[in-house]
């Protein structure tokens, strides 16, 4: 371990038992889309090279969603980003072992039950940033994963799975695209969500049965094939679409 | 307040705290179906008219999931039921009010975040026992809940919403229904979890295509009406089709 991070986990260690539940963490699996490729943000502790999820802690008094809401806006700059909590992880071991080299009574070393929340964002609205115990923070692509720490890898694949499951309840086309975007990009997120091909014919007819989409009187300029029309969401409609599901098998 | 849990509540106080992680909880909601009606377990405090869900406290060394078993085993005498978790609750305020007569440093005081989980059983595999702190415990209807505590109303119906929206990835039918039963009572079982009415038709048309149903060579005795055919699950077949989920709309 650096020497720098061991100094920081002991300078806080006592400071964070005054402030926080003990044994409480709260992780964030969030998604980014970029119109090609779905992306995770991942950070990673001081001098370290593997990855993990941004997390922290919940204060005292502190509704557990406040405290989801608070950490990502602390690690995005953003206000407001869809939440949804998905699973709460809360195995032995899973966090007991790390900082060995540190004393037992270390803030950073007890048992934690991890509150796992999945976030979804429009890539570009997001500016990762650092918190005291890292040194990085950045996009990585769900297809192409870094080697990520303890138990976090089986929380994005969770949330993904999770994400998968909600996309009939939950406002994942309207949080993860741009407010303007074309029908080959809904239907790339959809088959990277469902992890695999959709047909163009059928998803169309799938996606205008609802009357979620607006068709707007503008196309996406640039490129060398015919401008494809931009869409984007009837707020209205979607909302009460979801109340009751889509009733769609992709 | 009674004397009796009064006296209970201030004797296992410290004892609690030496063996249970603090600020956490797990309440579930078991489901049993009776044929005809879905029912909910609850019970209720020594000396008091509300009810609540049955839960407890994670042991120290324990993991989350064997408490949520442990407990159910207390409180059913059954081994194995189907458990899973849907959601944690953690707003302020949702524990700290109850027992205002007693000490505010009283274990059961204390600010609670609670992980919820669904048991799915067979409605006459469980004996519902009270534990030290309650004088009854038995099976309600959800269609016609008693007064219910804190807020464990608002849990049970975020408990069938989930148990809805699982129809297609959980073995429901397999956990609530006797070994044998007929397309009636399967269809009844969907129509109380979806809480509208099915064709029967449609609905013997669904079931029928992902081969997860085997047909008995037994008739259902008894009755003025012909005598129904009895069914039984194929485990393999259904353990395929969950695993993709069952890709239909009810």
């Amino acid at each position: 371990m650096s020497q720098k991070l061991h100094d920081i986990l002991l300078a806080e260690s006592e400071n964070n038992k005054d402030l926080y539940l003990p044994h409480i963490s709260i992780d964030s699996v969030v998604f980014g889309f970029d119109g090609e490729n779905l992306h995770v943000l991942l950070t990673s502790l001081i001098g370290k090279s593997e990855w993990m999820l941004p997390g922290g802690y919940v204060f005292k008094e502190e509704n557990i969603n406040s405290s989801a809401h608070r950490i990502l806006q602390e690690r995005t700059g953003a206000e407001n980003i869809f939440l949804s909590q998905f699973k709460t992880y809360g195995a032995t071991q899973r966090s007991e072992d790390a900082f060995t080299e540190l004393p037992e009574d270390l803030w950073h070393k007890q048992r934690y039950i991890s509150i796992a929340y999945y976030a979804l964002t429009r890539y570009d609205a997001v500016n990762p940033r650092t918190d005291k115990y890292s040194d990085s923070c950045a996009w990585q692509p769900v297809e192409q994963l870094p080697e990520i720490m303890m138990d976090h890898k089986g929380i994005i694949e969770d949330a993904l799975m999770h994400l998968r499951r909600d996309l009939n309840y939950k406002p994942v086309g309207l949080n993860l695209l741009p407010q303007k975007f074309t029908m080959p990009e809904l239907q790339r997120l959809y088959e990277i969500i469902l992890d695999k091909s959709l047909n163009r014919g059928n998803f169309y007819r799938k996606m205008t049965r609802y009357n979620i989409l607006e068709k707007l009187n503008e196309t996406r300029r640039g490129g060398a094939h015919k401008a494809p029309d931009l869409y984007s969401f009837n707020l209205e409609n979607y909302n009460v679409a979801l109340e009751n599901g889509l009733q769609e098998s992709w």
